[in-house]
């Protein structure tokens, strides 16, 4: 049995590697490399799958999900720029598959390891990424 | 090959348990225990796995599929009170991973074997569950 | 210039009269009418016609509709039964018109009378209702 | 009659007064005037309004608007920061409302004026304005 | 007030005009004038305005809307193709807006004049017409 | 970790054995073999699974996938009539699996080995397949 809470978290970004020339980061990100960042209206699911408490009927509270994402996730990432103000991309793209490793790595840390974890990110609506682990 | 056929129903349920104090009710549930119940829209998947038959092209005809969701799930739990008008709650709590449990035995019980079955279902836009099995 | 703000609600409810046999509330309401109630989760816009303002460029802050929209409509309805739960649905049959017309009422004794109103709500995702005065 | 044309387009952005303290800005626009930017997937919408054409039984080829979005308002705004990278907000905000404003103006400046222009943007999945002139 | 029922059909079409040169229906309508059709899930948004009953609380109940689209809508033209099946398209072109067009006549004439009626049509989720009348 | 692109093309069908009665395939596929063909907005989902590229924070560039979608599905499929106008259906019924099938086949022989590819394939919002191999 799996369960999932969806949230969303508005962020800028940019894909860039400091140690390329800047032509070299136009001709692998493109666009997305633009210096000034650009940004998206991330959707993130985050589903847990588990046993049924057979007192309660759930795998999990969801509302312990909702609270978690707020800590972990919209706290440190809504309304952010990823690359400036995000210690946990300094040294790291933020590429949606860099996002969403990170993230589960960071609702990982907090989840009873009963749990198998799982997060799906969209970027855009035709942009999306699944990360169950490392 | 996967398909999957998607229905709707909406249900009036709550969430609690009667050899529980009020209060604990509240402590576990929240506002989802409060007494004269509330209401969703659930959105049902129902996927099944098999092998494509090369006569027709089809895993399955999905109008099979759309007609037993009617029968087993529409019939019984569309426009009711899950708590107090479906028996299949009398003693189990409806929370979504309950429904799409009991959605799985009754949908189990009527398909030929040779498919694996899997219910996704939302009980909000943020709020899913799945099921593939007990 | 509009805006608008969107929010969900979960509620309980059915569509009779009881001044009417029950014969007469299912031919007219069907299986709306069923006694032990059905639910739906709610979707509202809640949209705002007015100027923008030139120090701002908001026509209204939106954190201001969301905030009025919680304590008006969800603190109201959200995780009630409408018909038990409601006083302003006493005497008045929880229809999605009345929804919306009660909430249009609702938001408009604490708004400027220099905006505009106009409700959109959703009771599934095939039927909806718009208001925008009496 | 009423045709539409919905694109999308990625930015960055803040809101913020630079005539204002730091403490206004927050004040006013709160985590919206966080200094290194956010950003949003933004949906627009562009709505014409004119008469059928006998002859091709369009009131405009849609074709021509999805071109004209591009030209005027994708290849602007699209992976941009608006308020560094467009002169257009230079000195005006970038809410919401004088983003839809903006692409109104641009898009007007464009269109025989038989058409009458309405354009619908989305910021997130919960707010959204309209504009139909100045 | 206003009420809407949104349903759902598939056809296929193509925009062609029997009195144009190949090459001109390529130039006018480019791939959508492939001889051998292409097709649509069209979505349908019926909406009425009118006042609401204060007997029942509707407007009108949807359900004569659903079974009324049921009758001059699906089975007309779903799983059709509408230039070789459907008589109303015989000698006109089926773009989204002449597709909204019968559809308001359609409806209008199996309505009380009472309603206000609103026709939507999605050709594709980027496309969209409305009709009000003619 | 998976990525996944999503796309869209319009295209006309029929489900028809030739080597069948017209009275069969009326009964095994209904109003899908009227002889005239309907027709759908096809949903793409494109997802491989692999490892990060701990260059570019990348399991792939979507751009890449984007771009192959567009060769090998859209312009093969889009605005295209499957049974009449596409040599993959000449002898294979196109059922959502038999295109999710063959989308399969033509995107794997584009893709490095080192990729898990999997096809998810809405032909209507209410029936969807999944295909991930042979």
């Amino acid at each position: 049995m799996k369960v999932c809470r969806r949230a969303t978290f508005n962020a800028a970004h940019r894909l860039n590697r400091e140690d390329w020339s800047g032509e070299k980061n136009v001709d692998v990100f493109g666009k997305c490399s633009n210096p000034n960042y650009h940004g998206h209206n991330y959707v993130l699911e985050v589903w847990l799958e588990g046993q049924i408490d057979p007192e309660t009927g759930y795998v999990i509270d969801l509302k312990i999900i909702k609270d978690l994402i707020k800590e972990e996730i919209s706290e440190r990432f809504d309304h952010r720029n990823l690359n400036l103000d995000c210690k946990e991309f300094e040294n790291l793209n933020p590429t949606a598959e860099n996002i969403a490793l990170v993230s589960w790595r960071l609702l990982r840390a907090r989840l009873d390891e009963k749990y198998k974890l799982t997060i799906k990110l969209w970027e855009t609506e035709n942009n999306v990424v699944e990360c169950d682990g490392e």
